[in-house]
């Protein structure tokens, strides 16, 4: 079993010392306290509700900077984290990114591919498919917020292996009906069942320039139920089986992946 | 505004007469009643828990025979009808079907393409695309039961162009923790959010063989929320404005479609 744990911080847009303090303070408090595999947020290293680009520009660092090198420093055991950030490439331009980590570094990095709304301004999209990486744990894909919402993106990584589908996310708050869940867990929880993979969603919180958030971190099984949400607390927590999702099976004479009508779509 | 229900009601295995005779009253009474399109569940004429193949046999019928030509002469007013039923290929092989009617006779037909479990020993999967059809409604896709669970299928459909997906359905039970939609409910809430097309899916009710049902009829609308769900009622009845969803733009930057990374899935 794995202690999955998502991490519901509020960067503070603009202020990479400061947002990289608490990514430091967070991953060691997490991963001290038992989390095998631990998710941050979506640019938790940048904030998110940008005036300029020179605003964006200020807080990119490249994969290979000394921060992203502290905060896998920061690691406590053997544990993985995901978290998103700002991310200059060696090209000048600027992606939403996100990369996995364990003590000894990184493993894979990610630039997120459907960029949200004002993102498109700021942010180039990613040109690559999202990593799946090898773990102990078991083998763990990225996806950044808005990504998840592309069933094709999905299907895509629970193909390409992925047990566990880490979504670093900055959910803008919207109109939910009376009694109902944030529409991206009910996405969440579709892809988790009709791919009998784990998804663990980790929102923001910390209005921002009056912007609210969803605050809606979840963590769905691969059955497509949730198994923790933050709520007021800002941290889902769950012990989860990564790895029987990986039998796709689920009647004598159906299987998830085998059963696709690719002649059809 | 367009008025859609679903009307769950039991079919008996092997005997459509009597099914014949259920669907007849049921679909005079529905649109004479006022449904602008009635949903009937998957396999109405038949049943769905065949003991042999023999069974299926004496119950499945070619898309021009008379029974047909009836339920559609039973449709009250310029109502359109879509409901499942054992179909005679001319073939000679067995499909699981679905017709879409008006009072002039039938306007579509589709066979299933993905079988579930013991489907497969009984019925030939289908080879064509999902119809999408132009009505005085608006454009009307089909899919049945376990189509549904395929994302890439839900998202073709809804690039063909379709407002509602109309989708009789047999949903076998299964165990849902306390509180919990049924799977496939959660499924259509999130194939309707992404693409912002309209669902309504009709179960049936009448155990059948030992087998119980879900009876998880349900209207979902373009934004993924709930309108109707029938409950203990066994019917359920939205007025919608189906026309809503075809614009896909979801911010000034973001549209559904256009978004999508073709070049990574």
């Amino acid at each position: 079993m794995t202690r999955i744990v998502c991490r519901q911080i509020a960067p503070r847009v603009g202020d990479l010392a400061a947002n990289h303090e608490r990514m430091l303070r967070t991953i060691a408090e997490a991963t001290a306290a038992g989390a095998d595999i631990l998710v941050l947020p979506e640019l938790a290293s940048s904030g998110y509700v940008f005036a300029s680009r020179t605003e964006v520009d200020t807080c990119a660092i490249p994969s290979r900077d000394p921060l992203i090198a502290a905060w896998s420093a920061a690691i406590q055991g053997p544990s993985v984290v995901v978290c998103g950030y700002a991310e200059r490439g060696d090209d000048g331009a600027v992606y939403n990114s996100a990369v996995v980590l364990d003590s000894g570094g990184v493993l894979a990095d990610y630039r997120k591919a459907h960029l949200w709304d004002r993102e498109k301004l700021f942010f180039t999209p990613g040109t690559g498919r999202p990593p799946v990486v090898e773990t102990r744990f078991g083998r763990i894909g990225v996806l950044i917020c808005y990504d998840l919402e592309f069933p094709e993106y999905t299907r895509r990584i629970a193909l390409d292996g992925a047990d566990l589908i880490a979504v670093p996310t900055n959910w803008p708050h919207v109109r939910v009906p009376e009694g109902e869940r944030p529409p991206e867990v009910v996405i969440a929880q579709a892809a988790a069942r009709v791919n009998r993979v784990t998804i663990a969603c980790c929102d923001r919180t910390g209005t921002e320039r009056g912007q609210r958030w969803t605050e809606g971190t979840a963590i769905v099984d691969h059955n497509g139920w949730i198994v923790s949400a933050a709520g007021g607390s800002h941290v889902a927590s769950a012990e989860t089986d990564l790895i029987e999702g990986r039998d796709k099976a689920i009647t004598p004479r159906n299987h998830l992946f085998a059963d696709r009508r690719t002649d059809l779509y």
